[in-house]
């Protein structure tokens, strides 16, 4: 079965995308931790980062910090924190976190609830800054 | 002034080293979050992550998958995690983060205090799985 990330990839359910190319997307988290969460995805579905291709796995990377590099231009925060965690969507996904403190980028907190609008704003900001 | 990831480097002060090349080194974090908690760790001295050149940034990533590899065989865990935070050391790290749970990788709670045998341990038993 389509991973959710992959239904996002083929328009099947709706996400605020900031970022896309033929191999990756990059898109803002629903449940962010903080404002201007976004995960990046490669479009392949593979469970664990760690057994992607090594040019899927830097192409991975490089896609990424061109999303942080728009992400510190127009987020407020101190930098950009990465986590890859996968204990949840079996699809590899990179968390991109505007950080200022090291709780930012805990997830065992609870997660932001933030409206339609407020991230469709977000994700407009973000794509400003690429 | 070196960093204290400098100073690992040129051997100034000691470091349970699992792997080295010419532009990247592996070693156990001394204050884990779990056992087997290993910093990955680019030659070149850049505070931020995302500063990196994308050949340093991709070839930073790509060890660590070496590294992982080596640790998923030799550490019991479900996965591998990684993540980047980058503020208190100055010079870019990517956690290398053994995983069973969530809360393995939430980097406010209290760090492990292991004995350097230990610490030795570990490091020679993730080197043996590269």
């Amino acid at each position: 079965m389509a991973s959710i990330f992959t239904k996002i990839i083929n328009r099947e359910i709706p996400g605020h995308i900031v970022a896309e190319d033929e191999n990756y997307i990059a898109f803002l988290d629903i449940m962010p931790l903080v404002k201007g969460h976004v995960l990046v995805v490669p479009k392949q579905e593979v469970d664990y980062i760690f057994n992607l291709e090594p040019e899927v796995l830097s192409g991975l990377h490089l896609f990424a910090q061109q999303v942080a590099k728009a992400m510190d231009k127009t987020i407020k925060c101190t930098r950009i924190g990465v986590a890859v965690i996968g204990l949840e969507v079996p699809h590899v996904h990179v968390h991109l976190v505007p950080l200022k403190a090291m709780d930012d980028i805990n997830f065992t907190r609870p997660k932001l609830k933030l409206s339609n609008e407020e991230l469709a704003e977000i994700a407009e900001r973000i794509k400003g800054g690429l």
